[in-house]
């Protein structure tokens, strides 16, 4: 308690040391304490909600905000501030609120900083949640941003019909795995990548993909490609880059359509590798393009009611890689850049 | 005239003596005379139709043709045969015709084979000459399938808005210089790259470009594209590929889109060059898309229309660049590869 009497706590927080070059490291990155936080919305205010989080969404997307990037470069958001909380999305709990919308006990999730505690007063990045009977951490994966980016990406962008082929890249991670079930649900025949036979396995047992292969395995994509996918690639959902997405274009079908979500292999390079087969657009009349899930969250509430059924009907597994407690978080984070996670990478804070 | 009475003549032709890798040389192709070719539709036909053909189109893609690819490869036509002439678009006049739609005079153009003569059996792709008032020779370029591959790729895959800025590169060459004078026609900035200072001359003072540079000159690209689009490119029309379509994807803007119509830059390397910048879709939002004009044919009838009528009202300047006598037609198809032509190649054979 402070000296005026407001209730207030220490924050743990993850804090950015240093702009990152290469792969993130522990040193990159630091947790500390901040003393004296109140955790009641200032009085006065009609806008302000106190958030204490309970669970950190680990992301590929983080890696670009740790770059110290130039001006004018093109950037899907801005660089991280040395010395400030991460920011990510993470699932909480409301403990106080002067905002209208939101009461104390409220479940959210929503773009916040990587802490205990955060105080928001942009509100319109806040969901509530509206499926509690479903367990809370999906809202960090398969019901919050990275599903909405699988379901946005799938069917706004690929635009894939019954019957049609899908291949996915990092297809164990957080958007592949839904990609490829949604996939499925849709009516495709679905092939998967991944970077270990264990998470291959999880794909075609766990996940109902048609298909999948250990592209670490792999002598050489464009083989691997034609045997699991003999009839060409309809629908490519990269989420990887590089020497994948050279491999695939290779495979794409007469209008195929090429979905670039992310380039994961790509982030922590110095200079991003070339893609050599940008010629098959042409004879094959390939559509390739980029898209941001920032574009799509009014398909919000239609997705999230959409994607309970699918998870209440059996109709979507959901693989989690869960760590305990905040200290872990930094480490959390530089696994995902060695496909060490195992699903949806998250961080139990409380 | 043969034993039989029938009507004949020699036709030369312009066959492919050995597949080609790097660049086509002289070597490759031979000037040939086959005796004894009738000039009357056999009779007792019902659908043949003989072409005395009069301009030959040199246009890039017949590159890819020349080269012998494996089964599988994706490859927007088959290869050419050994000995037999090249293909490509030709002018005409029907000399004998047993098809009820064509008769002896009609002025023609279409897909034929390079031959002084050419029996067309199979009609769909032969065109009548609606315009005979303008140059006839214009219908192996802008009124032909160049103008018609801008037109489709400009309006029905980039398409741009009023005020948006288009780049356009190859913009002295036969799609080219339609684009960007399409682009203006459509209210757009236009910045066109060429391979000479005549030619960038010509972009601004003949076929009125904004603005225009020649990429031999530029140390570098991305320079170029910043100093004449500072404010970014909305369309970019990629004749080229390669390094150009690097340095123009750094300057896209959100929501860019581009049109992916040919690369003349890499045809004649043992392999392409890798493009770097494609994480540029991701923030950007940026469509990339591959096209043929074989798939808007049936925009033929209206693009005939307008574009005549754009040429007539002094809209579409017009620069051809054009060679006398079937033998040089070799030399004018390899001089394409080094940019040696000045606006749309051509070979007046008659």
């Amino acid at each position: 308690m402070a000296a005026n009497g407001e209730v207030t706590t220490t924050n743990k927080k993850v804090v950015l040391r240093r702009y990152v070059t290469g792969y993130p490291t522990a040193e990159d990155m630091e947790v500390v304490a901040t003393p004296g936080i109140p955790l009641r919305a200032p009085r006065g205010s009609t806008d302000a909600v106190v958030v204490k989080n309970l669970y950190l969404s680990c992301d590929p997307w983080m890696r670009g905000r740790m770059t110290r990037h130039d001006d004018g470069d093109a950037v899907p958001a801005a660089d991280f501030v040395l010395g400030e909380a991460l920011v990510n999305y993470t699932v909480g709990e409301v403990v106080d609120s002067t905002h209208p919308e939101f009461s104390a006990g409220d479940l959210v999730w929503g773009m916040n900083a990587w802490e205990e505690y955060t105080l928001v007063t942009k509100t319109e990045g806040l969901f509530k949640i509206n499926h509690p009977e479903l367990p809370l951490s999906y809202y960090t994966g398969v019901l919050g941003m990275t599903g909405l980016t699988a379901y946005a990406g799938l069917f706004e962008v690929g635009k894939p019909k019954g019957g049609e082929s899908v291949f996915v890249s990092a297809a164990a991670g957080a958007v592949g795995q839904v990609v490829g079930q949604l996939a499925k649900i849709a009516g495709c025949y679905v092939v998967g990548s991944a970077g270990s036979d264990e998470k291959v396995n999880i794909l075609k047992n766990e996940m109902g993909f048609d298909d999948a292969f250990n592209y670490k395995e792999e002598k050489d994509l464009d083989a691997a490609l034609r045997r699991c996918l003999p009839g060409g690639i309809d629908v490519y959902f990269d989420n990887v880059g590089g020497t994948t997405l050279d491999a695939a274009l290779l495979h794409m079908k007469l209008g195929g359509r090429v979905v670039i979500c992310g380039m994961i292999s790509q982030y922590n390079l110095p200079e991003h590798e070339g893609v050599h087969n940008l010629f098959c657009l042409i004879p094959k009349r390939i559509r390739m393009e980029g898209f941001s899930v920032m574009d799509y969250f009014h398909l919000y509430a239609r997705f999230e009611k959409e994607m309970a059924g699918f998870i209440k009907e059996g109709n979507m597994s959901v693989i989690e890689d869960v760590v305990q407690g905040i200290e872990k978080a930094p480490d959390a984070l530089i696994g995902l850049f060695s496909g060490r996670n195992v699903g949806k990478q998250l961080v139990a804070i409380a």
